[in-house]
């Protein structure tokens, strides 16, 4: 019998204990702590790892101090514009929305599109009209919104980290707020992987990144692992970071933890990208390497009290 | 030196003598082989592997005959939605966009998100106003109509071959209208990959395929290979086809004939996924491989008059 096992993450970026209050590490720390001991209650019921990764998702949105759903950063126009996905090892199936305003959990409305229709990416409004026929709910873009979010906008738009200036330059740091996401080995040796977010601080309307893109921000394999990643989401995206640790692992014969380190210390940063991921293998092994300052990170085997994670 | 070379598509498909006229398919013939001679006589004068496929997948979108800009299919509400994307091997920027309905040329737009921007993908008005800021005309929808495509929709709708359906039902063959790509090796070893479709017929609004994804319909790395893909996105999305054609390359040390066999004759079947690709790898060789009943494409080493097919 395999070992089962969550993992989740909340975002990598410039965290340290520096510029994090001791009451709001305390707050992330119950936070991760209760989704993933969620998580590896539900796969020692019995639950398997899509509906696993699914639920870990939907309360990361849920929660405030995370950048996906409820608490979702602002683009530059004041709006929240949402990216989600979700791929299921077994049958390789996947699902994605990406630019979707008005759905409360971006995660479900990617469930959807895995199990409802023949697609793999809904994006915009064609997205919400297929969640919206679907039975979902269209609500109001300011239920994303809260004060520290927009207190980060605007101190973005004075710091002149904004993504409008058309420049071409590096990304900013400031503007990198992180990204959730949950992968998950269940007891019948499935693996999934989902990941959600409200993109970066400031962004250009339209501006979709590696979260909704399997492959990139997300992806799960029997065979191989299943991946979500967080970060400069661009360099994911070129690197093809989660389905390269994939490929590294299959056709490679490199370890787990050895495609790892090869894509977030050797490969991300040679073309300038930072942050992190979480991945667990066929056999239950699991690593959450980042090349960041800081990842709001957990992981339990079923059956176990949940390990947490922020700082190197 | 290098031996530099462009090799284009123009869809895949059930494209066979029996349903196509004599002339229409000289039609086809003339516009391949013109194409792929701009892109050789380019190569031969100097221009890079970016610059080329530029000029060649903006020549396919101008041309009715296939499914991208003009004479892209109709979406299930009668307009049409536009993707596009492209990726330079040597520094592997990349620039796609997707849900554009006003862009005369989405590649111009994606190579601009490529040399203007910091991001990888922007999508719908987003990314209109993105190319509109940077000196693009913003077109009427309707300048993407063509009488045949609009044929093709009110046909698809009668014989109920609509996307609509949310049965989760395998893709319908005659949905697939293709898409077109280029790819080329330029005289300084770099590679580039482009790729541009109008999506499906009778597609929900916002139905997003693997032609605007890095790694899915496009990649090129200057390591490896430049690919562009045409047929049942969906699938080339779950199994990363162009990308995993590289990582099959570096990682497992296949040759580029039988990495791309591996994908198109056994790794999409697997999954249902129809249609083919075309690559070529940093020595100049050069492969067409599809699993559909035809593929447009043409090639041309510079120098040499451009060979043309479009079935088996």
């Amino acid at each position: 019998m395999k070992r089962a096992v969550i993992a989740i993450h909340g975002g990598a970026g410039a965290i340290s204990r520096a510029n994090l209050s001791p009451e709001r590490e305390r707050e992330y720390v119950e936070a991760l702590s209760a989704i993933a001991g969620t998580g590896q209650s539900m796969l020692e019921a019995g639950a398997n790892a899509l509906e696993t990764v699914t639920e870990a998702v939907r309360l990361l949105e849920e929660c405030p101090l995370f950048n996906a759903g409820i608490g979702s950063v602002f683009t530059a126009e004041e709006t929240h514009e949402l990216d989600a996905c979700i791929m299921d090892g077994n049958s390789l199936k996947a699902g994605a929305v990406a630019g979707v305003k008005h759905l409360r959990n971006p995660v479900l409305a990617a469930r959807l599109v895995l199990e409802q229709s023949p697609h793999v990416l809904l994006i915009g409004e064609g997205a919400e009209h297929f969640a919206v026929t679907h039975g979902m709910d269209k609500v109001p873009n300011a239920l994303f919104s809260t004060e520290l979010r927009f207190e980060q906008l605007r101190q973005a738009k004075i710091d002149g980290t904004t993504l409008l200036d058309h420049s071409g330059a590096p990304l900013d740091e400031r503007s990198k707020m992180g990204t959730v996401g949950a992968v998950a080995l269940d007891f019948a040796g499935n693996l999934a992987a989902a990941t959600s977010t409200g993109g970066m601080t400031n962004k250009l309307p339209g501006r979709v990144g590696d979260s909704p893109l399997i492959g990139a921000g997300c992806y799960a394999n029997n065979a191989s692992v299943a991946v979500s990643c967080t970060g400069t989401g661009e360099v994911f995206m070129r690197t093809l970071a989660a389905y390269d640790i994939s490929a590294l692992m299959e056709y490679g014969g490199l370890s787990l933890n050895d495609a790892c380190e090869r894509v977030v210390i050797e490969k991300l940063p040679a073309l300038g990208g930072s942050g992190g991921l979480i991945a667990v293998d066929r056999e239950g092994n699991m690593v959450m390497p980042f090349n960041s300052e800081g990842m709001y990170r957990a992981y339990a085997y079923a059956g176990d009290t949940p390990t947490v994670g922020i700082y190197r």
